[in-house]
């Protein structure tokens, strides 16, 4: 398996309306086994990205997924930056991600 | 739903040992929603931990369970100590973390 947690940071305010972006583009991409977001609780405009791939080349190949294109043209001008980047082997563990895609 | 990520260092070459009791000290917390663990692929020792709880009242009171203190007191020995934590809130996302509980 692949792992990636990622920091973002959006535009002043637009932590949420890239939240929004980001779910709506990510739901159907195969090898992805889970993909959660999160909201920094002490900085106002990061969002933290936990990504489980079964291989490394599936998390590539969705790079030019269409939906992830659109996803990433959409969401680019919401984009201030990024944080930290850490790629990990995931070995284990339980439970499930919030089914929801809604930003709530 | 409060989330946590954060990197444990392992004493040298005692990563997977550390692993494997923190997976077994930690199937059945009430309120944790997710748990996820991963091997850093570039620290040879490091650990990351990504957790999603229903409330911070939850993973709080997780410290307190039977199971957990007694992975926490057969842990320590293979810790070397701890690094970046980052404190989350969770907000959307999908799939299912590995269901095996298993170091592979």
């Amino acid at each position: 398996m692949y792992g990636l947690i990622g920091k973002m940071r959006a535009q002043p305010g637009q932590r949420d309306a890239l939240i929004a972006i980001l779910l709506e583009g990510t739901t159907a991409m195969p090898g992805c086994l889970s993909y959660g977001i999160a909201r920094d609780k002490l900085e106002a405009d990061a969002i933290w990205i936990t990504e489980t791939w079964d291989s490394q080349a599936s998390h590539k190949a969705s790079l030019s997924l269409p939906s992830v294109q659109a996803a990433i043209a959409k969401g680019r001008p919401l984009i201030a930056g990024f944080g930290e980047r850490f790629e990990t082997e995931p070995v284990g563990g339980h439970g499930m991600m919030a089914k929801s895609s809604s930003v709530s």
